[in-house]
């Protein structure tokens, strides 16, 4: 599994999906390709799925969002005719390597979550019309629908049975919305998942599992009303025109990958990538319709597709990179006057998308395994929106002043009203209200500087950033503190930012990714499950796993 | 390590801690013996912990609760010169199965949260005096306290150096409670738990680390003087008679345990143990000076005693009996004539320290990684507290009616004012509530009926128990269950029941179980930090470890 990993796709190229368009309402349909899994060594039968499959859902559930402003609801469903999806490919879960099952049940996690964020947050409603079986992860994937339908044709049902099958847990976010969203009781969840056959018909109802049971004779039609039911009280245009995601831009050069607003710099050999977002050069758009016409140049798009493209390919592609070093360059005033147009009009839905999708791949940093530092240095613009950067890092360090012979500004650290709102963690609170949870008055302190170039001694006063240095330490501390966090062990540095990073409230997202994938992890590590007699690699052989029967 | 661990000790017994006494001030002093290691191999150096040194703290916080009504306020100090608590030996650590370790912080983890639930709940706050070192497990301890004092002497501090020196979390609560009981900046707690030397003097006060940094000149007066503090705003009696905690008899019989209320019988080659609980034979006691006068012969206590040391027994002692099958046998009406006795005396301190031990019993069942099943038969006493091990259950298996020949009660479970508060569980709720998250209507039920005894159709109504069963096909049904149960992954199950289990809410108490253990649990299978070249097995020796740079 060597090959380069990309993320990039756009329908045309779909193996996997289809789109199709009825009014306001669209259907997503899963009709995986077997012959066309990411690697060689598996076929995705029964429409089971792989990244690659994964990629293509992404790609879709984001192009909803951006090309079909007119689509209200959208209807999750299978393009085969006896299965809905069997969930992820059991013989590509056996072949991987531990990092990559972890990354795979991440992105897909992700791609989950961003489902439900269209629901919740674009009203572009996600609802799941089951027929054949839905197992394991095609279970996972019907669950992050708002509204789940089951066909009664006695043979349709849904199930979990990772554990009994596999030995693992249905941990690509099936277990927690079992408890969480679905809200399903404790001891028949433990039923659910603990039998392979799954449940059907009205039982699945009344254990809460589905929403709605139809008869096979008006299948069709309930399943169009409901649809229509939910993009009736979407409140997106009807005839607006879409945004086209043209390919994303992106020069691979030696080790520097290029974007036109994001410069991602690799070195190996220090365990090192230097990520640079350069601030915006054009000015603000005169109205949204000139944004809208600038389309994904317009700043604030360009920089999320940007940033978000850089943040999986540096995930997948380079596991050895440990450390991701933040760095920005411009006009901090121009960051916070664009925060400031997509503010004033957040009534506009594609403005809407824009700052979602900034929230989204800020959360993506969060949950990014690797440790987050943020060097603020002159020249920067860690401001509202890059300032989130700060925030995310494990530690940010800010130079004192201006450089000698450097005529560019002193570094400077800006906040504005996109902190304090704007783009909410997986914990439902803010960037910084995560971090002054001990000392709320910070936070009041700071919301009262918004919009001021503020300086290291001011910077560091109010808590924003870890460290400051003066020119003359600058290179050194900057270095031996590299250095240092590069020399930890990567695992016990994954464990401790997954715990620093979500301090307060836990939501369904943060039990996702903190509580659920860490079990997940350790049972991907015990030899029950991946070990040569483990479940994952007899699954299908017919042998029988071996079991080491200590409960730990 | 094969030998038995048995959790029984008292005072005269102890080899690593002292109680002293002062008016209603006492002072556990931690003085651990270097040579008396829990098991061979490893030398407890500078106060620092195996398992042994813990099942002693966890006997001395008790007794200060029973046999100390008097005491309002605790000292945790060390009675070495130089060193508060050097954390969990290393040796040890590096010696342990991965079992062992899992088991080892699960139950130091319980004892922290006994000392924080002596503070909240019993009137007996702790305090802790550091002088000398608190490093890793050290700090771990001290922050249990409700209130830190640092002696400012220039070389105290207070640390988590687990991450560089040994590549694992400081995950006994540590990294937690930095967060989330100390709420310390994120950023700040980066830099905290990745530098060994520490934080001390003033520094420990303003990243909230500490409370209070005190001069050596005033050491001795101050501490005195906050402790007494404390201890004047206790509820405790000052006058009144403690009870003393005989030696719990336990007889080992081949496959049978057996305690005056609660008998356990082991069934190796099922790989289950069944746990029977006894309802009272006595009467309710006239008064509550006849209650206390029972001493530990009193129900509610001698029960939570057994159960409590039962479970540890099967926790540490038969880690292959994955399933605990939980039975009681008695009058269900005695149960609930108890559980009001205690209700209507909260206000004496005896019986509110017996309801928070039943609560604390209650809360080990919960986080244990056994498989738990309730099978709720006929002259059985699922009633009030004994109730609660059907609703802490994975499932709860019921008898229909009686059985023929047989003149015991029909199987009934009977609710009552104890399963609607008394007993919270880590995440706040009470398992009712947990367990009726997505149907609170069932609750307001369920809670109308308090006092009957429910049968199985009316139990089975109400959401209170899994399955039901006649007779004719009770014996076949339970039995291929537990066989299927029996047969599952351990692992797996395992991580099921950890998620399935807390539903709802998360508090510090289940992040650390649920979050922060599995992280742990995760590096603990790690080579980074278990392998033959990683930091545990390396530490000490002056090789470096070495690390697979992966990030996972």
């Amino acid at each position: 599994m060597s090959q380069i990993i990309d993320f990039r796709t756009s329908p045309e190229r779909y193996r996997h999906w289809r789109l199709a368009f009825e009014g306001n309402v669209a259907h997503l349909i899963m009709d995986v390709d077997a012959s066309a899994g990411l690697f060689e060594g598996y076929e995705l039968k029964l429409n089971s799925y792989d990244l690659g499959v994964d990629i293509e859902l992404n790609d879709a559930v984001q192009r909803l969002r951006f090309e079909h402003p007119e689509v209200g609801a959208v209807v999750l469903r299978s393009g085969k005719e006896n299965v809905f999806c069997a969930g992820a490919n059991i013989r590509m879960l056996g072949k991987s390597t531990h990092g990559h099952k972890v990354n795979f049940c991440k992105f897909t996690n992700e791609t989950r979550f961003s489902i439900e964020d269209a629901s919740e947050n674009s009203g572009q409603v996600y609802l799941c019309a089951v027929k054949g079986t839905a197992a394991g992860g095609g279970y996972e994937l019907a669950v992050t629908a708002e509204y789940i339908m089951l066909i009664d044709d006695r043979k349709s049902s849904v199930s979990l049975p990772e554990l009994p099958l596999l030995a693992v847990l249905p941990g690509t976010g099936g277990l927690t919305r079992v408890t969480d969203k679905r809200k399903v009781r404790r001891d028949l969840a433990d039923v659910f998942c603990t039998q392979e056959e799954g449940v059907r018909g009205k039982k699945a109802v009344a254990w809460r599992l589905v929403d709605e049971v139809i008869p096979p004779s008006v299948w069709v039609e309930k399943v169009a009303s409901r649809a229509a039911e939910f993009a009736a009280r979407s409140d997106r245009p009807r005839d607006a025109k879409g945004v086209k995601l043209t390919p994303l831009k992106r020069e691979v050069s030696g080790d520097v990958v290029t974007y036109s607003h994001v410069k991602v710099e690799l070195d190996r050999q220090k365990r090192r990538a230097t990520l640079t977002i350069f601030g915006p050069v054009a000015a603000v758009p005169g109205s949204v319709a000139a944004a809208q016409d600038l389309g994904v140049e317009f700043w604030p798009l360009a920089v999320a597709r940007e940033l978000d493209d850089a943040i999986l390919f540096l995930r997948l592609n380079e596991p050895e990179l440990g450390l991701w070093v933040f760095k920005t360059e411009g006009d901090g005033h121009a960051v916070l006057a664009h925060d400031a147009f997509l503010a004033a009009n957040q009534n506009h839905w594609l403005m809407r998308e824009i700052s979602h999708f900034l929230k989204r791949t800020l959360k993506r940093v969060d949950v990014t395994s690797r440790s987050l530092i943020a060097l603020v240095e002159p020249g920067s613009c860690f401001a509202g929106t890059l300032a989130e950067l700060v925030f995310a890092a494990d530690r940010a360090i800010m130079f004192n002043g201006a450089r000698a012979g450097d005529n560019r500004a002193p570094a400077a650290v800006m906040v504005g009203a996109a902190n304090f709102g704007a783009y909410p963690m997986g914990n439902a609170l803010t960037r910084l209200e995560t971090r002054f949870l001990g000392e709320p008055e910070t936070l009041v302190k700071a919301a009262a500087r918004q919009g001021e170039a503020l300086d290291a001694e001011a910077a560091s006063e109010l808590g924003l950033v870890t460290s400051v240095f003066d020119e003359t330490d600058w290179n050194d501390e900057v270095r031996i503190m590299l250095e240092e966090r590069a020399s930890f062990s990567p695992d016990s540095l994954t464990g401790l930012e997954a715990n620093l990073r979500f301090a307060g409230p836990e939501t369904m997202e943060t039990r996702v990714f903190g509580r659920l994938t860490a079990w997940q992890n350790w049972i991907f590590q015990r030899p029950n499950a991946v070990g040569e007699d483990g479940a994952l690699k007899k699954y299908g052989s017919g042998v029988q796993p071996t079991y080491d029967r200590h409960r730990v």
